[in-house]
C-alpha cells in the first residue's frame, strides 16, 4: 500500500490556462480516488496532434483551464471502492476510449465505442460530475479521460487497462493512441487481406501505424502519400512499397495515379490527414466494385465530407475508425503483446524526449517524458 | 427453328427520337444476333423512372435516338453463334447488370458489377460498337444494354437469364429491375439481420421491395418514410411496421423522429429517392457505431451528398447498391423461385397495363404491357 494512498497529492502539471497559450508547469493538487476510480502515478506520456489542437482553441469543444494529454504510461498509486481490474503497483495505459462491458454499445460486440463515460467525460468531468484537480484555488478540467500532462492523474476504472510490467512504459503509452488507432484501422477496422493493394494518405504516428498494419496482413502495394518528402524514408521503413508527393505529379491527379498504379483502385485507403479534400480523394481512389475507404483523421470543426453517391453505387464503402477499433481494456494487452513479439515496431516512433520543464513541443511523432 | 431467323424483323417499337419529347411507337426493323448476342421476342416491359429520367433530358449521358426500356420478359426468338446458355423458345429476363463470369468484377466474388459490356453499353451500342435497330433509315440507340420498349430486341449473352416458363412474364419483368434492386439491396448488399431496426426513405417500387427485404429477414421495427401519405398502406401491406411522413412532424426533423424511434438510430437505412439531402439524412439516423446507410436512389447529374466526417468516424457506414448487389445470371433465377413460392410479392406491383399504342405514363409501379 503506498503511503499517499486516500490523501491529496501535490505534484507537477502541465496546464493549460487558455486557449492559444503554451502550457505551464504548475504544482497541482490531485484528489484521492473516488468510487470506480483509478489514481495513477504517469511515468511517461506522448503528445498528439489532438492534445495541440484543443490547446490552439479551434477545438469547438475544447473548454480550459484543463491538463491535456492522453497518451500516457504509468503505475497505479489508489484505487476507490468497487475497483477489481488493477490493483495498485500495476503497469497501466490510461484509455480514450473507454470500455465498460455493460453498455449497449459494448454489448453489441460491433463497436469498439463505449456510451458509459462518454458524457462526463466529453465535458472534462469525472463519471461523477466532478473534477479531481486543483491549481492555485480554481478546478482544473479533466481531458479525454485521461489527463496525462501530470505526474499524477484520476481516470475511471474503464478508462485504464494494465499491461505486462516487462513493457517500457515509455514506449507503450504511444499505444494509448496513435499507434493503436493506425494499426487497429488497417487489421481490425478495415480488416486489411493478403494481397490487397491500399494507400495511406498522411504519414504522421497514425498513417505510418496503418503502414505496419498493411504489412502485417501481407498487402500488396502499400502506396505511402504525403507532401513532405522527408516522410519517404520514414514511410518504407515501416513496410510501405511505394512513396507518391502528390504535389508533384506533373498535373495527374493522386486519384488518376492511384488509380493507374493499382490497375483500377485500392482495395482500402486511409485518410490520416484530418483534410476533408483528402477524404474524398480517397475515397474516389478506391476499386469501384469493392474498395473501402477509411477515415481516421479528425477534422476541423464545421468541416464537410462531400462526393458524388454514384462513387458508392458503384460499389465503393465509406466508414471511420475511432481507436482503430480496439476495445482497451480487452485487446490492447494483446498489443502490447505484439510489441515484445517484435511483430509492432513502437521504439522507432520516440523521436525526442524531454523532461518536464518548460513548454510543449509541436510534433505528431514525440515523446514526451515526464520527471520521475 | 423460328422462321424468323436470320432475317431482318420489323415490328413496333417506342422510339425516344430527342430528349424531352414524348415517345412515339414507329415500325422499326431489328437485325438478326451476331456472334454472342440473343434476339429476344419481348412481351412485357415495365416503366422504370431511369427511362423517363434519361427521356427527359436531364441525363448528361442520355443519348438520341433510342429504344428506351429495360424491365422486359421475353422468348428467345434466335441466338448467334456462341451462345450457349440460352437457346431458343426460353423464357428470359434482359439484364442492365451484365455478369460475363470472366472479367476481374466478376471473378472478384464481392461484387455485381461486371465490367465486360460496360463500356460499350454506356454508349448505346452492342459490344461490337455497332447497333441492331433502324427506323426511318437511322440508326436507333440501345439502352442500358436491355432496348425493351420494342417488340424484338438483341442483348449481349451476357445480359440475359433464362428463367422458368411457370413464371408469368407479365410479372416476372419486373425482376429485370426494381423488385431485384430493392430487395436485393435489403438481403444482399445490406444483408438486414434478425432483429435490425431499419428505416427506408422513399416508397416507390424500389422502396417498397426493400421493405419486402427486411421483412424477409425478420427486421424488427420497418420504418417506411414518404411525403405521399398515400404510400402508407402500400408500406403496410408490404411488411412495414410503421410509416412516417417527415412533413408532419411538427418541426421535429426525420433524423430525430427515427434516432426517437429506434432508441439510438437504425441499424440499416435505405435511400430509395436519389435526392441528395435524403440520403444525408438516411446516413444520420443510422445507430452510431454500426449503422449503415445504402444509398440506391440515382440522384441527378452533379448532386453531391455531404455530411461531417464525424458521423463515420463514429461508427456510421455509407454504402450503395446497384441491382441490389444481385448477379443476374446466377442469381435471378432464385428469385423467380422465390416469387412463384409465395415468399416476394410482385404482382400487386403492377398497376396499370397497357397495349403499345401511345404514349408512356408517368409512374414507378407500372406494369406497361405490348401488343403480342
Amino acid at each position: 500500500m503506498s503511503d499517499t494512498q486516500g490523501k491529496v497529492i501535490t505534484c507537477k502539471a502541465a496546464v493549460a490556462w487558455e486557449a492559444g497559450k503554451p502550457v505551464s508547469i504548475e504544482d497541482i493538487t490531485v484528489d484521492p480516488p473516488q468510487a470506480g476510480e483509478v489514481r495513477i502515478k504517469v511515468l511517461y506520456t506522448a503528445l498528439c496532434h489532438t492534445d495541440l489542437y484543443t490547446l490552439s482553441g479551434d477545438d469547438p469543444e475544447g473548454a480550459f483551464p484543463v491538463v491535456l494529454g492522453h497518451e500516457g504510461g504509468g503505475i497505479v498509486e489508489s484505487i476507490g471502492e468497487g475497483v477489481t481490474d488493477v490493483k495498485v503497483g500495476d503497469h497501466v495505459v490510461p484509455l480514450y476510449t473507454a470500455e465498460c462491458r455493460e453498455c449497449k454499445f459494448c454489448k453489441s460486440g460491433k463497436t469498439n465505442l463505449c456510451g458509459s463515460v462518454r458524457a462526463t467525460q466529453g465535458q472534462g468531468q469525472m463519471p461523477d460530475g466532478t473534477r479531481r484537480f486543483k491549481c492555485k484555488g480554481k478546478e482544473l478540467l479533466h481531458f479525454m479521460g485521461c489527463s496525462t500532462f501530470s505526474q499524477y492523474t484520476v481516470v475511471s476504472k474503464y478508462s485504464v487497462v494494465a499491461i505486462t510490467d516487462k513493457a517500457p512504459l515509455d514506449k507503450a503509452c504511444l499505444l494509448g493512441c496513435g499507434l493503436t488507432t493506425g494499426y487497429g484501422a488497417a487489421t481490425k477496422t478495415a480488416n486489411v487481406q493478403e494481397g490487397d493493394n491500399v494507400a495511406i494518405f498522411g504519414l504522421g504516428a497514425v498513417g505510418l501505424a496503418v503502414i505496419q498494419g498493411c504489412k502485417a496482413r501481407k498487402a500488396k502495394q502499400i502506396i505511402a502519400i504525403d507532401i513532405n518528402d522527408g516522410k519517404k524514408d520514414w514511410a518504407l521503413g515501416m513496410g510501405a512499397t511505394d512513396f507518391v508527393n502528390p504535389t508533384k505529379l506533373d498535373g495527374k491527379s493522386i486519384v488518376e495515379k492511384l488509380i493507374e498504379m493499382t490497375d483500377g483502385g485500392c482495395e482500402h485507403t486511409f485518410d490520416c490527414t484530418g483534410n476533408v479534400h483528402v477524404m474524398r480523394q480517397a475515397l474516389e481512389a478506391c476499386h469501384k466494385g469493392w474498395g473501402v475507404s477509411t477515415i481516421i483523421g479528425v477534422a476541423a470543426a464545421g468541416k464537410e465530407i462531400s462526393t458524388r453517391p454514384f462513387q458508392l453505387v458503384t460499389g465503393r464503402k465509406w466508414q471511420g475508425s475511432a481507436f482503430g477499433g480496439v476495445k482497451g481494456r480487452s485487446e490492447l494487452p494483446g498489443l502490447v503483446d505484439d510489441y515484445l513479439a517484435g511483430k509492432l515496431t513502437v521504439d522507432d516512433y520516440v523521436t525526442h524526449r524531454k523532461a518536464v520543464s518548460g513548454r510543449l513541443l509541436s510534433s505528431n511523432t514525440l515523446g514526451e517524458e515526464f520527471e520521475k
